[in-house]
């Protein structure tokens, strides 16, 4: 058995690293938005020509990033949704949302202090795990059986 | 043409009843989450029996507003996603997620503010409003053709 | 909002009625299956001809009720299936995940002795419960934001 | 062709090992749940934290197995479930009814004595066997047109 | 709980008007195709303009009837398929194969001689019979839980 | 039986007035895009706000137009796209893939000029008509049997 | 680009052989079902068992080889279709409106005694072709734009 | 990640070439309806036969290449839809249309005079460039995460 998994949210910490490293010897193909945050914010000016009304800037990069959020997702088994300490992060909400729907495998990776807040979030989770290491311990157990320890 | 719309997010105004009343005279039919905060939170404990661990408590109401939630997504043809001030508010874009995938027709209400934030959801929406009078226009001039003023 | 309900499981109590008496005021449609058990058992061979061999028997009289069963978890919104004290009741389980691979929303009814046995159906479930009343009062709840007592 | 098959069910006897040897020349990929009994059992709490209440225990557990059953029953072209001589085998029931809902084809394996109890369930299947070997002839047959003997 | 019925098949016998008579107090709505054999075979070149090619007069006629043939089969709750003694009747065969792939409940009535002919297409079916007062039959325990006699 | 039938295409002529005539006394409920050439063009910036650029005052509007468009499609059983004589009418024959990839039954109406350059287009459809009437002749025909003349 | 075909219907001429030959230097992946007519008619009771009603052996049987059959037919891009001159091949025409409704690329293949019998099966095609060599030549002219002489 | 993209619409300028020399790096899969435009209009009367009708000359070879083009569009991550200054390119617009419908990313390629007439083709893609170099640039973007320049 071989799994695709997205891992959706927080940008800033090197918690994607941590789960594929974590699950280095696994047949799992891991897949991400584009972490770059300046050229994720740009990419629609820069490649589609400026635009003077900020909305648009931001729109026409959204609308090029969906490209590779979306086929990701939908060719993901598993979706894992990180929420970082900061910031709003309704992309990850979201992305949460949209593979919620098209019945993928969600795992939601969290800090104790979002508990409350996501609990609609997490409703719709197979898993909610506190750090990377528990992802990859499930990724592991699925795949091979082992539990840890 | 009967439109059924669903009405996401924020619960502390009342940009809900705006919108159903400049809805008034329309072939609309409207849906919500549960509005009641403190029945919203407590609802699985109250009739699923009580849980020691805050999120079990969290989680049982989470899942029977669910019930309410996908059903109304689900036979929604246009869905509303309002975005307040405060909060975090992911089960609002969760829910935008969660229809975009369905392929509804999703509106976005919130002011300026949120704009950055929101561009990735924005970017699913067939429109974006900055307050509910601009939602109950795109209502009427949707089945009936006539614009404001 | 209204809801259709489909009552799946075993035929020698009264759950059913206590639910559908429960929520005799709400926007509720019930189905179930044929509860007649003589009936059930026999309807394949009495309306389309005897068998010598058992099996075909059963067969037979299985596949005629599966149009009656099928049709009605397609048409539910929520699909209850109850487990009661004796027998396999195999069936109960096919139609819960029968329904879960629909999406539809499941509520699980059960006493605690049955809970080990029975949690894969649950990890399935937006609610269960061990009652009637307690689905009844899921209902009312979902239907009209009312909480009991 | 190529066969992808998912083979669900009792865990105590070497049912699986009988199929997947008597289809070693076959193209075919097999896939199973988690057969470590206790693994299965507590693979929620060892990875995600414990539990004091036993539901939850369980609960936690399920979901996680849920990846891993879900994912192969949906690439799964035939989905073989075996019901041994005890236990409730609930979660085999369910997987039938999942993979009925999906399309996939069903065998049933199963005693003569299980025969009036499985009969809704044996409805569903493309065919109901007594023994592995029946399972693996029919392997072989569908793959190289070859019948036994 | 209310059904919708296609009848396809053989249109020179009263079959259809057997069925709908035996049902005439059941919540059962009936369609079927255009059972006008002249209308049902020049409806294209009639409306859509006369063709030299009966090849194409022939197609342009198929074509309209689908209109009303593929919207009824959709509808439908059940498709009962009526095979004749004569003719090659491969649009019966045809729309019982269209149905399955919808996953609805079919119904095969034709006579014993046919049985092995038919045996890919009886083994789509929930029910196999062999004169119209069963299929109506059929139809009132599926509603009313009612066995003939 | 009773349809529901989508008009698109060309607004300039009566051609959808002459088919709703036509079938005056039919089971049929028509719906179309806004034909308001001004508000359609318009409703974007009207209701959500101006753009300076021109592009995205189009595109404002072609959003809340899809909103009445995607579900009246959606809807329909039949699609019936009308191509005149003058314009690009690109949003008519994306109207139509859009149709035809639903599965929708198709309905194209043109002149014979146009016969080559819509020959894709019209290998979609189940009819190609050259003037209403056709086109009321179909429904008439396809709900009541009876054909013109 | 590669094609999976899947070639349904008549098994006593070589016409399956004619298509392959034809297509031998094509990235084309062809399946058909079980073509040996004996063990296609017993194989249900050769593995699971014999039946002393012929109904029920011919069902088995059927039962069994739908699962190769199913799994072709989804599979397939191309469904190829070949009605012969004898027998009511209502099998044939079965899998044609499996294969149609399910969204598979048809071709008919026919000679012109059968045209008018076959005309809501053509009209569900996006070929209909005489010989195996014109099939063959769809075949190499879909996948490297060459024509045919 | 890999990506197949569909290059649809105008066969007249080397667009195709400049979007695939400019992606030869790259993890894509292209794919082309036929682009020999003699071959394109005479496919279906060169394989099956002739037609003394224009209108059903054309529309057979209209059917034999929709069995290449829906099969590369089905299979496309990113449908690419290119309108040229000439011809009513109805095919063009009818896949952006049938690609929009099945929830591919499209992206549109044309030149500033056709805004306005494609303001509703635009309206369903996720990205409008004006030459086929912002074409691959996202290509490389969506994949490698580099921005030009």
């Amino acid at each position: 058995m071989a799994m695709k998994v997205y891992l959706s949210g927080e940008i800033h910490t090197d918690w994607r690293e941590q789960i594929i490293q974590g699950s280095a010897d696994l047949d799992v193909t891991f897949s991400s938005p584009v972490t770059d945050h300046a050229a994720s914010d740009d990419c629609g000016v820069a490649i589609l020509g400026p635009e003077t009304d900020k909305y648009w800037h931001d729109h026409k990069g959204a609308m090029v990033n969906a490209i590779r959020t979306r086929k990701a997702i939908q060719e993901a088994d598993i979706v894992v949704v990180r929420f970082g300490e900061k910031y709003k992060q309704w992309n990850a909400a979201f992305d949460a949302g949209y593979a919620a729907a098209l019945g993928k495998s969600l795992i939601i990776l969290h800090g104790a202090e979002h508990q409350h807040a996501l609990k609609e979030v997490d409703a719709a989770a197979l898993a909610v795990a506190e750090n990377p290491k528990a992802v990859a311990d499930i990724l592991r157990y699925v795949l091979t059986q082992k539990l840890p320890g």
